[in-house]
């Protein structure tokens, strides 16, 4: 988030901004700005969806305790308006560069005028202009206002400070997202009281140690490439986490009352005969256990931001783990809920979770009716890991799981399930997880002219040894080991790996549990122990790749796959040891 | 077949040859000896299977009137003892480049001894010796024998000439090959008498001249680039043909009489209930349509082969069509053949064709049951194509059409579907259609260390402009048309066209024909009009590539996919025009 290096591409942005054809930058950023939301903050667009999720998230978060406080949803809020503004204004900063060296990020500037917290306060719609503080400085977002994708929620935080959220988000300190904010000042302020707020992330859980950590509001964690590969499950303590929101609490009380909600979207199909079902129905009907990996979409960005800057947290490649999960088959689960042969046909299996962003809006996600009601796709709804509840970072105290997807769709904290011919609205469904050419920026990208990622593409990656590592000339060999996986089930044909930049190839040793090739659900392990090219001293590069069984194979560089999200990075792996 | 430059980095097996460990050499070409006759000829090496083969062979071929005549048995028997005695030589042709240089093959050599035709006769057995002769040259394979992977089969050449077959085969005449054989050369005869053949290829059907022919016998050809992509259904007149054999002849006696046969290759589990269908009673059943793309596993090989020479048919981007087949489901067929539940629990379904070798072996393969027999992958026993009964070339009057699947796998003039715990024991099944790591040559290969191919990746091709095409420069703009597929019903995201070497990229419209996602049995046509680089004249290079819906995507360049049989080349296709 507010990674400025993302926007080294935007020509088109600053080109835009110059003419000042600002109703067209509104189209332009949107999905950018809704991108930088996705990464942390989740809102939604759709004032439609929004009704009905505050509706849900009246009756779910304030009856069972869990989701935002009132004070936070605000400071939440308020943080956006300084995202967003931030991002135009860095857009201006370099016509402006003569004050960015000049001015410290809300300190007083002599020239400009002095306003009161009154004064400020009363620039809170449109009618008046929009303001906000930071520290001494006052700064209108009048103009950016208008041509936010997020519609209205910016007014919350209209006529305050943002300081908050900063504290909140501590990105925001950067130097890059205070000379953004700073490109909007107008103004001086003394008498502002900051807003006090309660962290948000307060009650998320106790985490391992063992975590290496991409960001800790929300928290985003991989386990060591070390650990990765040790065992075919990947242990609770050290299995990735991925969350889009603070951890939502579901506490004794709440779990005793908790049950799953349905609905179908589609008009006079016997939707009245569609109810809730408990956790502990769910529990009743016939268990499955599948062993599946989970891979986030962002799995290798690291890799891939080096060749260009891309937007999102920068996972090495560790954000993919595998469980045995437990739980009920969608199917069933959907048909004891009452929903009938013809309810199915609805074209998407909507999912939406307990944790809600600011405007109550749940995370949501959806795949094809299709593949998630296909018995040979294996969906479940699981409230078992590895053969304990579900852990609190995981989604207790229930999970949809789908296997051979990108994991962003297997919604944690499951709370309802929509029926529908749509996709979820979601903006992690519409405006997130999503590809294009490697030529498209955020300029020229169209959201909705591209297919949200569901299966994901084969991968592989060494976790052995170590990027860097110091191997003995005297060893005369080197073990190699790693991961290789793919999506919808394809299983790992076979692995490749050259110590020689690719001139030579070898074959590992593969581990794939026993899956079969078409329901390979789970990850392979492979392991081979390779002699060190006679002679060889220096540094020794290491590249995997893998074919799976539909013989799609990895692509050798990052360049043609290269995306603004930097997601489903596959290319090649390579890793560099120095032999001494 | 043949093909010098094949061998040209089996160092392995002339360091093998050259410490005369000849039945380690018998393993290391064994599956290299196989693909030859894979490509061409089809002899089976499981003497089991064969004794099975031949039975039916006898209950199907000599009944119904279809099949090889014992001449040509016999003949195509000896081109193998010449084929793969050449492969021999080959090999140690570097060593005897003196003789090589100097000898006029079949040539009388003076300081040889000469043979009658007599004496060349009587050494037609392991006791006696086996030899060959082609024109006055005699040869001695005997140390082949013991070798020949084909086991027994090469007998039948034994003390004969291996001229008819020459004249057969064509692609014997290149002096490469012509070097091969004379390297057994061990005398002269004066008086053998040529073997007269009848073309085992006289009773294919014509086809239209709109094909453009890699080889005549047996028929392979695919259409123009320039028609390929001009309609979603391929016409039948010029859907591609790949045959591994002659043509069956399925006359209207045969037809009145034509049944599928099935069998169970498991012991103890109902197969006294199993009994053959007669094709009136298929075509009773109820009646599915499916419209599906059928590709050979060697599309586009010819550019793979630019890379490093690969044995097999020179395929150009037209070796992949689409039809809509019309026939009875798979699991109904087997239904009414009387298996049970149990009995489709068997890991395999092979199926059989009518075109047999000359050993009696049927084209075979198989897949999976857990795909067979999904009722989601659509899996039909076809018995017409776009609406008419399936052309000769095509499998008249029974095809096995596996949507997604490498067309290998749907077989042609089928006659017989085995269900079984094991994989079909053909060639075709298991020592060919396999892919290896690029530094894999065949001296190194295992093909039982290998998967078969199934489904197939993420492909796609320029169809238009043609390669070399003159494009104006007035003309400002360039229409770029082509295809794209994947394998597993995967459909097509998005296409990439680049006119700059893939700095730029631009998103054809595609047309997929209202498949679904992970439905998608038919290719997607893709147009785009991009305008020509301003000011560009000269060579311009054209590029494209795909992203399926599990977002894999085609590798940049061959090199990494590059394997020694030269299949599923899906690297970036590149093609090259010039602006005048």
């Amino acid at each position: 988030m507010m990674n400025p290096g993302a926007v080294s591409t935007v020509k088109g942005m600053q080109k835009l901004l110059k003419h000042r054809q600002l109703s067209h930058i509104a189209t332009k950023f949107a999905p950018l700005s809704y991108s930088i939301r996705q990464e942390k903050l989740s809102l939604s667009c759709s004032k439609k969806h929004n009704f009905r999720s505050c509706l849900h998230t009246e009756s779910t978060r304030f009856q069972h305790g869990a989701g935002w406080r009132p004070a936070q949803a605000f400071l939440v809020g308020t943080g956006i308006v300084a995202a967003t503004a931030a991002w135009l204004w860095y857009n201006r900063q370099q016509a402006m560069c003569k004050r960015k060296a000049e001015v410290e990020p809300g300190a007083p500037i002599d020239k400009l005028p002095t306003y009161t917290s009154e004064d400020v306060s009363k620039h809170n719609s449109a009618a008046t202009g929009i303001w906000v503080t930071y520290k001494n400085g006052v700064y209108d977002v009048s103009e950016f206002v208008s041509e936010h994708p997020g519609g209205d929620k910016i007014l919350l935080a209209a006529g305050r400070s943002v300081e908050p959220y900063f504290e909140l988000y501590g990105i925001h300190k950067t130097r890059e997202v205070m000379e953004m904010v700073e490109a909007l000042r107008i103004g001086n302020v003394f008498d502002m009281k900051p807003v006090k707020i309660k962290d948000a992330y307060v009650n998320d859980p106790e985490r391992s140690v063992a975590l290496i950590v991409n960001s800790e509001k929300p928290y985003n964690a991989e386990p060591p490439l070390q650990l990765l590969t040790d065992s075919f499950i990947t242990p609770n303590p050290i299995f990735y986490v991925r969350n889009h929101l603070p951890v939502p609490v579901v506490d004794k009380k709440m779990l005793d009352g908790y049950q799953l909600d349905a609905h179908i979207d589609k008009s006079g199909k016997g939707s009245s005969h569609i109810k809730p079902l408990h956790i502990r129905d769910i529990k009743k009907l016939p268990k499955y256990s599948i062993t599946a990996t989970m891979q986030c979409a962002g799995n290798r960005r690291k890799e891939m931001s080096k060749v260009k800057e891309v937007k999102g947290l920068s996972w090495n490649c560790g954000s993919i783990s595998t469980a045995t999960w437990t739980g009920a088959r969608l199917i069933d689960v959907l048909k004891a809920m009452g929903f009938k042969e013809e309810d199915l046909a609805a074209k998407y299996v909507q999912f939406e979770g307990l944790d809600i962003d600011p405007s109550g809006t749940p995370y949501g996600a959806s795949v094809a009716s299709e593949m998630a009601l296909d018995p040979n796709k294996s969906v479940i709804i699981a409230y078992e890991m590895n053969g304990v509840p579900i852990p609190e970072d995981h989604g207790f105290p229930l999970r949809v799981v789908l296997p051979g997807v990108v994991s962003a769709r297997s919604v944690k904290w499951l709370k309802r399930i929509v029926l529908s011919d749509e996709e979820s609205v979601s903006h992690w469904q519409r405006r997130d997880y999503k590809c294009f050419n490697p030529s498209i920026d955020f300029s020229s990208c169209d959201f909705d002219l591209s297919e949200a990622i569901i299966e994901t593409p084969v991968q592989s990656a060494i976790s052995q040894p170590a990027e860097g590592a110091v191997i003995s000339e005297e060893d005369e060999y080197v073990t190699v080991k790693g991961y290789a996986f793919s999506g919808g089930g394809r299983g790992i044909f076979r692995v490749d790996v050259s110590l020689d930049g690719g001139k030579t190839w070898c074959n590992p040793e593969l581990d794939n549990n026993g899956q079969s090739p078409y329901k390979s659900w789970a990850w392979t392990l492979w392991e081979t122990t390779v002699p060190i090219p006679h002679g060889h001293n220096g540094k020794l590069d290491i590249i995997c790749k893998a074919i799976d069984s539909s013989h799609n194979v990895q692509p050798e560089n990052v360049e043609g796959i290269w995306n603004l999200r930097g997601l489903l990075n596959n290319s090649w792996h390579r890793i560099s040891v120095n032999v001494e």
